[in-house]
């Protein structure tokens, strides 16, 4: 498990198909809005239950939200942080392996604190309904804003940044990973496009002034401008933390249609994909062949590495 | 005149200082929702009186729709097109230029046919206050869709595909142009707003399926995106042609929200830019210092030609 992690993301290495249309294109998916609370053990026990009773109405896909084992609050980052690189001696990972495996279920499993090296990082552990994790996006973007008399929050103050695209190939699907401010970055959405990404989940936290403004935009946005589905999951509104969490989780179609949303109250989401919507809204209207790279064009920084 | 538009586009040029405020950061911008029929010399006419209309109500910029001296049909394209090498011999670009003089106006001139050398390109020209030609901008994404039993439309057998970004430096900012489909590419935007540009003015005639899904969601996600105005002018719905036109012109701020819309009438939504809301959105979430060149990059294809 370790190799996975200090290498570059193994995922990406074979994410170079054009599109194709997975084994499993139309299945259920389940968005877990969770309260947050600062215990963690009972945000483990709230997760492992959420987890169960989505796998029951039948999801096969299921996302939980950013900072979803710990507050969204500087004093319990470090503390509530686990090492990642033994796998049992990390309760979140084992909890959401046993789940995935027991279930049969992909997890996308939301945000934790990681720490690693005496960083920490905001981290997304994605597992396989073997229970075996498939691969782990650390938060690119962290959210530093300052807005005077309304918000100032400097996430970089505590989380190291990550550097690497997560593409994961899945049973439902290739699956791009974005938390939160990667959200705001219409080139990371991009990129997975063009990797043949059929969904791109964001586990998110965004507040109540960027929730407003920004939260269902930006996803509807990524959804249209890329012609993918694109599914967002938020703690719920009445999470323990520095500031209040807007919720309202999500999934878009690529027609930018949202097909389902939470509210701000705790609760899960269970909605459909079906993944001939890409290939509809693709024939329509060939955005991709369209495009003019004598104009412009999107380069994967890591492909002109050597 | 014709050696502007025989090389590359020449506002590129000086286009690629960093943000800066203009003279007037602040003023009025007109967007004329015309009503076009099938009589060129009326669509003259009616532009003609809501420039006046516009500029006596204090607009500092204005724009027009899409094809709004011609119906939106592939039977009027080649009859209504305009030579554009000899300003005099378009009396398009003859009113437009007085207009703009007259009034003192700064004018980014929808779009018009223009024959070229036995083609037609969509084009739209930029007129400053002293009425002189300050750029063209040729439609550089066509139009081609097909949903079958909805809409099939390809605009790409009647027109030839322009082959550069427009940036005009004006009184009132640097411009962006773009024209209808070319809101539905993130990658114009982008470049746009690399190179400092204020507002882009996107005439615009989406239809009543792509409107609906497409035209604020997209418009609100590029000023979003990219921290800047953004300014669409369409025809209104009660225009001739081969389809129903959306309408619904409409300014956006660079925090998303719309500050003006007209309905689907004909009508001149007239209302207030101020620049320094620019500056506070990049203040408060400084989205350009938090993008990562090492993952992915923007490249302005152009730049990359010797």
């Amino acid at each position: 498990m370790a190799s996975l992690w200090n290498t570059s993301n193994p995922a990406m290495a074979d994410a170079s198909d054009p599109f194709q249309l997975p084994n499993i294109p139309k299945f259920k998916v389940a968005l877990c809005q969770l309260s947050v609370t600062s215990d963690k053990n009972q945000n483990l026990d709230r997760a492992r239950i959420s987890i169960k009773t989505a796998a029951e109405q039948g999801a096969k896909l299921l996302v939980l939200p950013e900072m979803w084992n710990c507050s969204y609050s500087s004093e319990y980052f470090a503390k509530f942080a686990e090492d990642f690189t033994n796998e049992d001696a990390s309760p979140t990972l084992s909890m959401l392996s046993e789940a995935a495996y027991c279930h049969g279920i992909t997890i996308v499993g939301g945000s934790v604190p990681e720490r690693d090296h005496g960083r920490l990082y905001n981290t997304c552990c994605i597992f396989g309904p073997d229970g075996k994790l498939k691969a782990k996006h650390r938060k690119i973007h962290l959210f530093d804003i300052d807005v005077p008399g309304e918000i100032s929050f400097k996430e970089s103050d505590f989380f190291s940044a990550g550097d690497q695209t997560t593409i994961v190939d899945t049973e439902v699907g290739r699956i791009g990973v974005g938390i939160c401010h990667d959200l705001r970055f219409p080139e990371l959405a991009a990129l997975y496009r063009e990797k043949g990404v059929h969904i791109i989940c964001y586990p998110g936290a965004f507040n109540m002034s960027t929730g407003e403004l920004f939260w269902e935009l930006v996803q509807r946005a990524r959804a249209v401008d890329n012609q993918l589905f694109v599914a967002t999951c938020s703690p719920s509104r009445d999470s323990t933390g520095s500031y209040t969490i807007w919720g309202h989780s999500m999934l878009i179609e690529p027609s930018g249609e949202i097909i389902a949303t939470a509210g701000h109250e705790e609760t899960i989401v269970i909605a459909e994909i079906n993944y001939s919507k890409i290939q509809l809204q693709r024939k329509s209207l060939q955005l991709d062949e369209q495009k003019w790279e004598d104009i412009y064009k999107w380069i994967d920084a890591h492909e002109l590495s050597p």
